[in-house]
């Protein structure tokens, strides 16, 4: 697994590079879904790296990813979650904070995952066997403080519309950040700096901080309570596990 | 104008470097208005620094500052205008994002504006006389585009209750970014990173910024069209000159 860790990390290091090699040129920008769910180019050619890459390395392990609909059972073999560019609205309109992440699971089970916000070169990296790390430094685990002393971070709709009472816990905290980007929001509650983060994603947006989270403290389930499906685009919430019941009590008020 | 700008640029860098090395000791946090409006002792001393040093080389000068109630009109005579720490519960939770910022009006006219990304270590100056820089490198004035092709910063209240078409104008935009600092919201404007930043804001948080915007394209208004007052809290937006009229259309049908 140490061959695989590193693999991983050396990858997706290249994948940074290439992006921002690739940001000297004009991009190409389409929309998928609607006018603000965007892909460019550079989405597309750093999946096809990092799924090329994969395979030559490791030819019997399967992929799911964002681009293309590349959708292996989570639990089936060996599987690597891939997001080739988390926050494209970012990336196009911001050129920062966006981040590439790569997740891997064997028989269903998180082995490490890795969030690389490349404009800041910060790696975040391990979970499972591995010590989880910002640059080779160790993250301290989760250590829990009143709510009214925290920041969370959430999809501004969860927010403004208060579904399932995510209005309503960000009002008894110090506010909402919105970052557009599930990786870098994420990363900063592995840091710490974040309570919690809410939003409606999919697994290849959630993949790499659960594994790296639930070895610092934190759970990932649906709003309801669930594990997520690892297919779908589902309502998530990123929390501590000892807040659990305090979130869950007002998300069961407003279900 | 030369000498006072260089004098500014230089005592925002150096009260920088208080900042950062008071990070390494313990903070003492405090609430003001409520709960979730914090000042810290950093914001005092480094005020107390800058207020200071500015007295010193200028006695005849006057202050507008956020700490302490320093409120000189801006109209009289040589005021500085100051904001300690910008973001202060970023500052607290997150230990980044939050500016230093400082702008220099001789009676009511801004002279030039700076803001201090301290821990990015990115340094917005300029205005009246001066280009407006990043670092040393001039930014590019605002060029138009469709809203729809554009990330708004804002207040998350005034998104979620759609205080005066804000929410409306966002949903016509790629979406609502919330950084919880004004000075980064408005400098990620200044680069065209963001169309335009909507809040409810004291002087001392859009003096530099509007000074700034002001070479560029910009302009800083109150949402009924004023020029801000400089003394209290207002409901204000910095937006592209170029879309006022289509920004006060929403606003007018919603006020």
């Amino acid at each position: 697994m140490e061959t695989k860790f590193e693999f991983a990390k050396s990858l997706i290091k290249e994948a940074g590079a290439l992006v921002k090699e690739s940001m000297k040129n004009p991009l190409e920008i389409a929309s998928k879904s609607q006018f603000d769910d965007l892909v460019t180019n550079v989405d597309q050619a750093t999946q096809q790296f990092l799924v090329e890459q994969i395979k030559l390395y490791y030819p019997n392990d399967f992929i799911l990813a964002e681009e293309g609909h590349l959708l292996h059972p989570i639990d089936e073999g060996n599987v690597w979650v891939l997001d080739p560019i988390d926050g494209t609205v970012n990336f196009v309109s911001q050129g920062q904070d966006f981040a590439i992440m790569l997740a891997y699971y064997e028989a269903g089970v998180g082995q490490f995952g890795i969030i690389y916000n490349l404009m800041d070169d910060q790696l975040y990296a391990g979970g499972g066997v591995f010590p989880v790390t910002l640059n080779g430094q160790e993250l301290s685990p989760y250590k829990d403080k009143p709510i009214s002393q925290f920041l969370i971070a959430a999809n501004s709709g969860m927010y403004a519309h208060n579904t399932m009472g995510v209005g309503e816990l960000i009002k008894q905290s110090l506010g909402l950040r919105v970052y557009g980007s599930a990786g870098i929001s994420m990363s900063r509650v592995l840091e710490g700096k974040l309570m919690a983060y809410f939003s409606c994603i999919y697994p290849w947006d959630y993949a790499a901080a659960s594994i790296m989270g639930e070895s610092l403290g934190y759970v990932t389930l649906t709003m309801t309570g669930e594990h997520p499906d690892f297919r779908t685009r589902q309502a998530i919430m990123f929390v501590p596990k000892d807040k659990l019941t305090l979130i869950q009590s007002v998300v069961n008020e407003h279900s």
